[in-house]
Protein backbone atom coordinates (compact mmCIF):
# COMPACT_ATOMS: atom_id res chain seq x y z
CA UNK A 1 0.00 0.00 0.00
CA UNK A 2 0.81 3.84 -0.73
CA UNK A 3 0.83 4.30 2.96
CA UNK A 4 3.21 1.14 3.80
CA UNK A 5 5.80 2.98 1.12
CA UNK A 6 5.64 5.91 2.39
CA UNK A 7 6.94 4.53 5.89
CA UNK A 8 9.84 2.62 4.48
CA UNK A 9 11.34 5.30 2.94
CA UNK A 10 10.71 8.12 4.45
CA UNK A 11 14.05 9.20 5.70
CA UNK A 12 15.41 9.39 1.77
CA UNK A 13 16.40 13.25 0.57
CA UNK A 14 14.34 12.23 -2.68
CA UNK A 15 10.85 12.42 -0.08
CA UNK A 16 11.69 15.33 1.45
CA UNK A 17 11.60 16.89 -1.40
CA UNK A 18 8.21 15.26 -2.54
CA UNK A 19 6.75 16.14 0.57
CA UNK A 20 8.23 20.32 0.92
CA UNK A 21 6.20 20.17 -2.80
CA UNK A 22 3.34 18.67 -1.81
CA UNK A 23 3.08 20.79 1.51
CA UNK A 24 3.56 24.03 -0.84
CA UNK A 25 0.45 22.96 -3.50
CA UNK A 26 -2.20 22.57 -0.52
CA UNK A 27 -0.83 25.15 1.29
CA UNK A 28 -0.81 27.78 -1.82
CA UNK A 29 2.04 29.52 0.10
CA UNK A 30 6.14 28.63 0.68
CA UNK A 31 6.01 26.88 4.01
CA UNK A 32 9.07 28.14 6.04
CA UNK A 33 9.27 25.47 8.91
CA UNK A 34 8.82 21.93 6.99
CA UNK A 35 9.50 20.48 10.28
CA UNK A 36 5.91 21.71 11.87
CA UNK A 37 4.14 19.97 8.49
CA UNK A 38 6.22 16.98 9.14
CA UNK A 39 5.04 16.35 12.67
CA UNK A 40 1.47 17.64 11.61
CA UNK A 41 1.39 13.97 9.23
CA UNK A 42 3.61 12.30 11.73
CA UNK A 43 1.30 10.09 13.92
CA UNK A 44 1.97 8.66 17.38
CA UNK A 45 2.53 4.65 16.03
CA UNK A 46 5.99 5.59 15.02
CA UNK A 47 6.84 6.95 17.92
CA UNK A 48 9.57 9.35 17.28
CA UNK A 49 10.83 11.73 19.52
CA UNK A 50 12.97 15.08 19.14
CA UNK A 51 15.86 15.83 20.41
CA UNK A 52 15.00 16.64 23.44
CA UNK A 53 13.13 13.60 23.96
CA UNK A 54 9.82 15.09 23.68
CA UNK A 55 7.33 13.50 21.47
CA UNK A 56 7.29 14.12 17.70
CA UNK A 57 3.62 13.19 16.59
CA UNK A 58 0.57 15.34 15.82
CA UNK A 59 -1.60 15.24 18.76
CA UNK A 60 -0.14 18.27 20.01
CA UNK A 61 -0.74 20.52 17.19
CA UNK A 62 -3.63 19.32 16.79
CA UNK A 63 -4.98 20.95 20.27
CA UNK A 64 -3.53 23.61 18.55
CA UNK A 65 -4.79 23.79 15.76
CA UNK A 66 -8.54 22.77 17.07
CA UNK A 67 -8.17 26.37 19.06
CA UNK A 68 -7.35 28.65 16.34
CA UNK A 69 -10.16 27.12 13.66
CA UNK A 70 -12.68 27.54 16.85
CA UNK A 71 -11.62 31.28 16.92
CA UNK A 72 -11.73 31.43 12.65
CA UNK A 73 -15.19 30.06 13.00
CA UNK A 74 -16.19 32.54 15.68
CA UNK A 75 -14.87 35.29 14.05
CA UNK A 76 -16.17 34.43 10.54
CA UNK A 77 -19.70 33.48 12.24
CA UNK A 78 -19.76 37.07 14.58
CA UNK A 79 -19.25 39.02 11.11
CA UNK A 80 -21.23 36.97 9.07
CA UNK A 81 -24.58 36.69 11.01
CA UNK A 82 -25.17 40.01 12.98
CA UNK A 83 -28.24 39.26 13.98
CA UNK A 84 -28.20 35.97 15.91
CA UNK A 85 -27.90 35.52 19.22
CA UNK A 86 -25.00 33.95 21.40
CA UNK A 87 -26.92 30.57 21.45
CA UNK A 88 -26.76 30.39 17.55
CA UNK A 89 -23.50 31.21 17.14
CA UNK A 90 -22.48 28.51 19.68
CA UNK A 91 -24.23 26.14 17.83
CA UNK A 92 -23.43 26.58 14.41
CA UNK A 93 -20.01 26.69 14.94
CA UNK A 94 -20.28 23.36 16.61
CA UNK A 95 -21.73 22.16 13.48
CA UNK A 96 -19.15 23.45 11.38
CA UNK A 97 -16.71 21.70 13.54
CA UNK A 98 -18.03 18.84 14.15
CA UNK A 99 -15.94 15.54 13.82
CA UNK A 100 -17.84 14.25 10.99
CA UNK A 101 -17.09 17.64 9.35
CA UNK A 102 -13.85 17.74 9.89
CA UNK A 103 -12.84 13.79 8.71
CA UNK A 104 -14.91 15.20 5.46
CA UNK A 105 -12.46 17.92 4.73
CA UNK A 106 -9.42 16.04 5.95
CA UNK A 107 -10.44 13.04 3.06
CA UNK A 108 -11.44 15.72 0.38
CA UNK A 109 -8.40 17.18 1.05
CA UNK A 110 -7.02 13.35 0.58
CA UNK A 111 -4.03 14.12 3.99
CA UNK A 112 -4.01 10.53 4.97
CA UNK A 113 -1.58 10.12 1.96
CA UNK A 114 1.26 12.38 3.82
CA UNK A 115 0.66 10.56 7.24
CA UNK A 116 3.75 8.51 8.29
CA UNK A 117 2.58 6.14 10.70
CA UNK A 118 2.65 2.11 11.49
CA UNK A 119 -0.48 1.17 11.43
CA UNK A 120 -2.10 0.38 8.17
CA UNK A 121 -4.61 2.50 6.64
CA UNK A 122 -7.68 0.68 6.54
CA UNK A 123 -7.15 0.01 10.99
CA UNK A 124 -6.12 3.47 11.89
CA UNK A 125 -9.81 4.84 12.11
CA UNK A 126 -11.77 7.54 10.45
CA UNK A 127 -10.99 10.66 12.86
CA UNK A 128 -7.22 10.54 11.98
CA UNK A 129 -8.88 12.51 8.82
CA UNK A 130 -10.43 15.51 11.15
CA UNK A 131 -7.02 14.96 13.28
CA UNK A 132 -4.31 16.03 11.11
CA UNK A 133 -7.05 18.41 9.03
CA UNK A 134 -6.83 20.38 12.88
CA UNK A 135 -3.32 19.33 13.49
CA UNK A 136 -2.39 21.32 10.23
CA UNK A 137 -3.79 24.06 11.32
CA UNK A 138 -1.60 24.19 14.20
CA UNK A 139 1.29 23.90 12.23
CA UNK A 140 0.48 26.92 9.55
CA UNK A 141 -0.25 28.57 12.89
CA UNK A 142 3.41 28.21 14.31
CA UNK A 143 4.99 28.50 11.00
CA UNK A 144 3.40 31.72 9.82
CA UNK A 145 0.63 32.63 12.45
CA UNK A 146 -2.71 33.98 13.08
CA UNK A 147 -3.20 35.72 9.70
CA UNK A 148 -1.45 32.39 7.54
CA UNK A 149 -3.69 30.34 9.60
CA UNK A 150 -6.82 32.20 9.04
CA UNK A 151 -6.88 32.75 5.25
CA UNK A 152 -5.98 28.80 4.83
CA UNK A 153 -9.38 28.29 6.95
CA UNK A 154 -11.78 30.67 4.68
CA UNK A 155 -10.05 29.12 1.49
CA UNK A 156 -10.41 25.29 2.53
CA UNK A 157 -13.42 25.52 4.94
CA UNK A 158 -15.37 28.47 5.14
CA UNK A 159 -15.80 29.34 1.11
CA UNK A 160 -16.11 26.06 -0.29
CA UNK A 161 -18.34 24.11 2.88
CA UNK A 162 -19.81 26.37 5.05
CA UNK A 163 -23.32 27.40 4.10
CA UNK A 164 -25.58 29.10 6.69
CA UNK A 165 -29.15 28.29 5.44
CA UNK A 166 -28.05 24.38 4.50
CA UNK A 167 -26.70 24.35 8.78
CA UNK A 168 -29.54 26.34 10.16
CA UNK A 169 -31.86 23.19 8.59
CA UNK A 170 -33.86 25.80 6.05
CA UNK A 171 -32.48 24.04 3.10
CA UNK A 172 -31.93 20.32 3.53
CA UNK A 173 -30.87 19.50 -0.09
CA UNK A 174 -30.22 22.08 -2.70
CA UNK A 175 -30.91 19.34 -5.76
CA UNK A 176 -34.45 18.77 -3.94
CA UNK A 177 -34.55 22.32 -3.81
CA UNK A 178 -34.07 22.63 -7.37
CA UNK A 179 -36.20 19.87 -8.77
CA UNK A 180 -39.21 21.00 -6.92
CA UNK A 181 -38.65 24.74 -8.01
CA UNK A 182 -38.06 23.26 -11.69
CA UNK A 183 -41.15 21.00 -11.23
CA UNK A 184 -43.30 24.11 -9.99
CA UNK A 185 -42.32 26.62 -12.91
CA UNK A 186 -42.63 23.42 -15.51
CA UNK A 187 -38.73 24.34 -16.66
CA UNK A 188 -37.12 21.63 -18.07
CA UNK A 189 -33.98 20.55 -15.76
CA UNK A 190 -31.18 18.00 -17.12
CA UNK A 191 -28.66 16.75 -14.26
CA UNK A 192 -26.18 14.82 -15.62
CA UNK A 193 -23.56 12.84 -13.42
CA UNK A 194 -20.23 10.95 -14.07
CA UNK A 195 -17.38 10.06 -12.56
CA UNK A 196 -14.13 12.22 -13.79
CA UNK A 197 -11.09 11.29 -11.59
CA UNK A 198 -8.76 12.31 -13.83
CA UNK A 199 -5.17 12.24 -12.36
CA UNK A 200 -6.13 12.03 -8.85
CA UNK A 201 -5.41 8.81 -6.46
CA UNK A 202 -9.42 9.02 -4.71
CA UNK A 203 -12.48 9.17 -7.41
CA UNK A 204 -14.22 11.92 -8.24
CA UNK A 205 -17.21 12.75 -9.54
CA UNK A 206 -18.53 15.54 -11.93
CA UNK A 207 -21.95 17.15 -12.25
CA UNK A 208 -23.65 19.35 -14.70
CA UNK A 209 -27.14 20.94 -14.28
CA UNK A 210 -29.64 22.37 -17.37
CA UNK A 211 -32.20 24.10 -16.89
CA UNK A 212 -34.63 24.74 -19.99
CA UNK A 213 -31.24 23.40 -22.35
CA UNK A 214 -29.10 25.98 -21.11
CA UNK A 215 -26.31 24.96 -18.92
CA UNK A 216 -26.42 26.22 -15.74
CA UNK A 217 -23.58 25.67 -13.49
CA UNK A 218 -21.15 22.59 -12.81
CA UNK A 219 -19.87 20.70 -9.92
CA UNK A 220 -16.95 18.18 -8.88
CA UNK A 221 -16.78 16.51 -5.77
CA UNK A 222 -15.44 13.22 -4.08
CA UNK A 223 -19.05 11.63 -3.47
CA UNK A 224 -22.09 12.12 -6.43
CA UNK A 225 -23.96 13.92 -3.68
CA UNK A 226 -21.68 16.36 -2.82
CA UNK A 227 -20.96 16.80 -6.55
CA UNK A 228 -24.49 16.88 -7.13
CA UNK A 229 -25.20 19.36 -3.87
CA UNK A 230 -22.26 21.47 -5.32
CA UNK A 231 -23.79 22.55 -8.65
CA UNK A 232 -27.36 22.41 -7.19
CA UNK A 233 -26.10 24.96 -4.77
CA UNK A 234 -24.56 27.34 -7.42
CA UNK A 235 -27.77 27.03 -9.99
CA UNK A 236 -29.51 28.28 -6.43
CA UNK A 237 -27.45 31.28 -5.87
CA UNK A 238 -27.94 31.62 -9.79
CA UNK A 239 -31.66 31.98 -9.59
CA UNK A 240 -31.97 32.86 -5.40
CA UNK A 241 -34.59 36.08 -6.22
CA UNK A 242 -36.89 34.08 -8.27
CA UNK A 243 -36.58 30.90 -6.01
CA UNK A 244 -37.29 32.61 -3.16
CA UNK A 245 -39.81 34.49 -4.20
CA UNK A 246 -42.06 31.39 -5.63
CA UNK B 1 -24.87 53.57 43.83
CA UNK B 2 -22.19 54.35 41.44
CA UNK B 3 -23.86 51.73 39.10
CA UNK B 4 -27.05 53.13 38.75
CA UNK B 5 -25.88 56.69 38.94
CA UNK B 6 -23.97 55.39 35.47
CA UNK B 7 -27.28 54.57 33.77
CA UNK B 8 -28.88 57.93 34.27
CA UNK B 9 -26.10 60.15 32.71
CA UNK B 10 -24.81 57.62 29.97
CA UNK B 11 -25.79 59.53 27.07
CA UNK B 12 -24.56 62.88 28.06
CA UNK B 13 -20.88 64.22 26.36
CA UNK B 14 -18.78 64.41 29.23
CA UNK B 15 -19.47 60.38 29.87
CA UNK B 16 -18.72 59.49 26.91
CA UNK B 17 -15.44 61.29 27.32
CA UNK B 18 -14.88 59.60 30.74
CA UNK B 19 -15.32 56.27 29.18
CA UNK B 20 -12.67 56.99 26.78
CA UNK B 21 -10.47 57.73 28.78
CA UNK B 22 -10.86 54.94 30.74
CA UNK B 23 -10.31 52.80 28.38
CA UNK B 24 -7.69 54.30 26.82
CA UNK B 25 -6.17 53.51 30.81
CA UNK B 26 -7.49 49.97 31.02
CA UNK B 27 -6.28 48.92 27.13
CA UNK B 28 -3.22 50.70 27.08
CA UNK B 29 -3.78 51.46 23.80
CA UNK B 30 -5.95 54.01 21.84
CA UNK B 31 -8.88 52.21 21.07
CA UNK B 32 -10.12 53.07 17.39
CA UNK B 33 -14.15 52.08 17.12
CA UNK B 34 -15.01 52.99 20.81
CA UNK B 35 -18.59 51.76 19.74
CA UNK B 36 -17.38 47.99 20.69
CA UNK B 37 -16.22 48.70 23.98
CA UNK B 38 -19.65 50.65 24.93
CA UNK B 39 -21.20 47.44 23.56
CA UNK B 40 -18.94 44.90 25.53
CA UNK B 41 -20.02 46.83 28.59
CA UNK B 42 -23.60 47.10 27.51
CA UNK B 43 -26.23 44.42 29.65
CA UNK B 44 -28.99 42.99 27.87
CA UNK B 45 -31.62 44.58 30.32
CA UNK B 46 -31.22 47.41 28.91
CA UNK B 47 -32.67 46.13 26.11
CA UNK B 48 -30.82 48.15 23.73
CA UNK B 49 -30.67 48.23 19.54
CA UNK B 50 -28.51 49.41 16.99
CA UNK B 51 -30.13 51.16 13.47
CA UNK B 52 -30.46 47.71 11.98
CA UNK B 53 -32.52 46.70 15.55
CA UNK B 54 -30.13 44.27 15.82
CA UNK B 55 -29.67 43.95 19.69
CA UNK B 56 -26.76 45.86 21.54
CA UNK B 57 -25.33 44.52 24.24
CA UNK B 58 -22.35 42.26 25.04
CA UNK B 59 -23.26 38.34 24.90
CA UNK B 60 -22.24 38.00 21.57
CA UNK B 61 -18.65 39.50 21.78
CA UNK B 62 -18.63 37.25 24.94
CA UNK B 63 -18.41 34.17 22.28
CA UNK B 64 -16.22 35.70 20.08
CA UNK B 65 -14.08 36.47 23.35
CA UNK B 66 -14.27 33.30 24.34
CA UNK B 67 -12.61 31.76 21.19
CA UNK B 68 -9.88 34.16 21.09
CA UNK B 69 -8.91 33.30 24.87
CA UNK B 70 -9.08 29.73 24.31
CA UNK B 71 -6.75 30.18 20.94
CA UNK B 72 -4.23 32.79 22.50
CA UNK B 73 -4.00 30.42 25.81
CA UNK B 74 -4.00 27.17 23.68
CA UNK B 75 -0.89 28.91 21.81
CA UNK B 76 0.99 30.17 25.33
CA UNK B 77 0.88 26.26 26.76
CA UNK B 78 1.55 24.59 23.25
CA UNK B 79 5.06 26.53 22.95
CA UNK B 80 5.77 26.93 26.94
CA UNK B 81 5.16 23.30 28.25
CA UNK B 82 6.92 21.86 24.84
CA UNK B 83 7.08 18.05 26.47
CA UNK B 84 3.72 17.47 27.81
CA UNK B 85 0.47 15.81 26.16
CA UNK B 86 -2.59 16.93 24.12
CA UNK B 87 -4.84 16.06 27.16
CA UNK B 88 -2.52 17.85 29.83
CA UNK B 89 -2.82 21.19 27.36
CA UNK B 90 -6.30 20.64 27.12
CA UNK B 91 -6.64 20.41 31.49
CA UNK B 92 -4.62 23.65 32.09
CA UNK B 93 -6.14 25.24 29.26
CA UNK B 94 -9.67 24.23 31.35
CA UNK B 95 -8.16 26.18 34.55
CA UNK B 96 -7.09 28.85 33.09
CA UNK B 97 -10.11 30.11 31.18
CA UNK B 98 -12.51 28.60 34.16
CA UNK B 99 -15.52 30.51 35.13
CA UNK B 100 -14.01 31.15 38.40
CA UNK B 101 -11.12 32.08 36.94
CA UNK B 102 -13.00 34.46 34.56
CA UNK B 103 -14.88 36.06 37.25
CA UNK B 104 -11.86 37.00 39.41
CA UNK B 105 -10.27 38.77 36.55
CA UNK B 106 -13.08 40.34 35.80
CA UNK B 107 -13.22 41.65 39.28
CA UNK B 108 -9.78 42.98 39.91
CA UNK B 109 -9.97 44.95 36.89
CA UNK B 110 -13.19 46.23 38.20
CA UNK B 111 -14.86 45.94 35.10
CA UNK B 112 -18.25 46.14 36.31
CA UNK B 113 -17.59 50.06 37.01
CA UNK B 114 -18.05 50.50 33.46
CA UNK B 115 -21.34 48.07 32.80
CA UNK B 116 -24.31 49.65 32.03
CA UNK B 117 -27.48 47.62 33.01
CA UNK B 118 -31.01 48.35 34.37
CA UNK B 119 -30.21 45.75 37.20
CA UNK B 120 -28.92 47.07 40.33
CA UNK B 121 -25.36 45.20 40.74
CA UNK B 122 -26.07 43.29 43.74
CA UNK B 123 -28.52 41.40 41.88
CA UNK B 124 -26.62 40.73 38.37
CA UNK B 125 -24.85 37.45 39.42
CA UNK B 126 -21.03 36.79 39.69
CA UNK B 127 -20.57 35.85 36.49
CA UNK B 128 -21.05 38.82 34.95
CA UNK B 129 -17.18 39.73 36.13
CA UNK B 130 -15.96 37.37 33.64
CA UNK B 131 -18.55 37.70 31.14
CA UNK B 132 -17.78 41.49 30.39
CA UNK B 133 -13.94 40.41 30.15
CA UNK B 134 -14.52 38.36 27.64
CA UNK B 135 -16.66 40.59 25.65
CA UNK B 136 -14.29 42.67 25.87
CA UNK B 137 -11.50 40.64 24.39
CA UNK B 138 -14.38 39.89 21.63
CA UNK B 139 -14.54 43.67 21.58
CA UNK B 140 -10.21 44.28 20.89
CA UNK B 141 -10.58 41.68 18.68
CA UNK B 142 -12.98 43.69 16.30
CA UNK B 143 -11.20 47.16 16.89
CA UNK B 144 -7.03 46.14 16.71
CA UNK B 145 -6.63 42.17 15.47
CA UNK B 146 -5.86 39.26 16.70
CA UNK B 147 -2.11 40.69 17.75
CA UNK B 148 -3.39 43.39 19.72
CA UNK B 149 -5.94 40.87 21.60
CA UNK B 150 -2.90 38.41 22.09
CA UNK B 151 -0.86 41.41 23.95
CA UNK B 152 -4.29 42.29 25.86
CA UNK B 153 -4.13 38.11 27.21
CA UNK B 154 -0.44 38.40 27.83
CA UNK B 155 -0.67 41.61 29.99
CA UNK B 156 -3.84 40.93 31.64
CA UNK B 157 -4.13 37.39 32.14
CA UNK B 158 -0.68 35.17 31.28
CA UNK B 159 1.71 37.55 33.29
CA UNK B 160 0.09 38.25 36.54
CA UNK B 161 -2.05 35.38 36.64
CA UNK B 162 -0.79 32.06 34.67
CA UNK B 163 1.19 30.32 37.28
CA UNK B 164 1.93 26.33 35.62
CA UNK B 165 3.30 24.80 39.21
CA UNK B 166 0.36 25.97 40.76
CA UNK B 167 -2.20 24.88 38.06
CA UNK B 168 -0.72 21.75 38.18
CA UNK B 169 -1.18 21.49 42.09
CA UNK B 170 2.35 20.96 42.16
CA UNK B 171 2.47 24.17 44.53
CA UNK B 172 -0.35 25.28 46.62
CA UNK B 173 0.50 28.09 48.70
CA UNK B 174 3.52 30.07 47.36
CA UNK B 175 3.39 31.38 50.85
CA UNK B 176 3.74 28.42 52.69
CA UNK B 177 6.59 26.71 50.42
CA UNK B 178 8.59 30.33 51.48
CA UNK B 179 7.87 29.78 55.08
CA UNK B 180 8.43 26.18 55.54
CA UNK B 181 11.96 27.17 53.32
CA UNK B 182 12.35 29.85 55.70
CA UNK B 183 12.45 27.67 58.83
CA UNK B 184 14.31 24.78 57.32
CA UNK B 185 17.30 26.83 56.42
CA UNK B 186 16.73 28.92 59.88
CA UNK B 187 16.60 32.34 57.90
CA UNK B 188 14.27 34.70 59.69
CA UNK B 189 11.55 36.04 57.55
CA UNK B 190 8.52 38.73 58.39
CA UNK B 191 5.64 39.09 55.72
CA UNK B 192 4.18 42.56 56.31
CA UNK B 193 0.94 42.90 55.09
CA UNK B 194 -1.52 46.14 54.98
CA UNK B 195 -4.48 47.84 53.71
CA UNK B 196 -3.60 50.07 50.57
CA UNK B 197 -6.04 51.03 48.58
CA UNK B 198 -4.42 54.80 47.72
CA UNK B 199 -6.96 56.59 45.15
CA UNK B 200 -9.06 53.29 44.03
CA UNK B 201 -12.29 52.16 44.11
CA UNK B 202 -11.87 48.99 45.46
CA UNK B 203 -10.40 48.28 48.72
CA UNK B 204 -6.55 46.72 48.19
CA UNK B 205 -3.51 45.24 50.08
CA UNK B 206 -0.30 45.53 50.06
CA UNK B 207 2.73 42.86 51.03
CA UNK B 208 6.63 43.00 51.89
CA UNK B 209 8.39 40.03 52.46
CA UNK B 210 11.91 40.59 54.18
CA UNK B 211 14.34 37.24 54.57
CA UNK B 212 17.18 37.96 57.05
CA UNK B 213 16.50 41.70 57.50
CA UNK B 214 16.38 42.62 53.71
CA UNK B 215 13.03 43.17 51.79
CA UNK B 216 13.43 40.48 49.10
CA UNK B 217 9.75 41.49 47.12
CA UNK B 218 6.55 43.19 47.37
CA UNK B 219 3.06 42.52 46.47
CA UNK B 220 -0.56 44.19 45.94
CA UNK B 221 -3.86 43.07 45.12
CA UNK B 222 -7.63 43.04 46.23
CA UNK B 223 -7.30 40.69 48.93
CA UNK B 224 -4.57 39.83 51.35
CA UNK B 225 -4.31 36.25 50.49
CA UNK B 226 -3.76 36.82 47.01
CA UNK B 227 -1.28 40.11 47.77
CA UNK B 228 0.68 37.77 50.06
CA UNK B 229 0.87 35.22 47.28
CA UNK B 230 2.31 37.68 44.68
CA UNK B 231 4.60 38.78 47.17
CA UNK B 232 5.63 35.03 48.02
CA UNK B 233 5.78 34.11 44.15
CA UNK B 234 8.20 36.64 43.92
CA UNK B 235 10.32 35.41 46.80
CA UNK B 236 10.24 31.77 45.04
CA UNK B 237 11.76 32.82 42.04
CA UNK B 238 14.12 34.88 43.54
CA UNK B 239 15.59 32.09 45.37
CA UNK B 240 14.25 29.49 42.92
CA UNK B 241 17.90 27.38 42.45
CA UNK B 242 18.29 27.04 46.23
CA UNK B 243 14.88 26.03 47.24
CA UNK B 244 14.27 23.30 44.66
CA UNK B 245 17.63 22.28 45.51
CA UNK B 246 16.68 22.03 49.47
Amino acid sequence: MNFIRKIVTQSSKGDDEVFYNAMRNLLEFTPKKIIYYQKAFTHRSLKKVNDKGEPFNYERLEFLGDAMLGSVIASYLYKKVPGESEGYLTQMRSKIVSREHLNELGKDLNLISFVKSNIAEDNIGDNIHGNIFEALIGAIYLDKGYNYCNKFIYDKVIIPYVDIPKLEGKITSYKGLIIEWCQKQKKKYYIETYEDTGNEAIKHFSVKISIDGVQIAKGRATSKKKAEEQASKRVYYSFQDQIENT
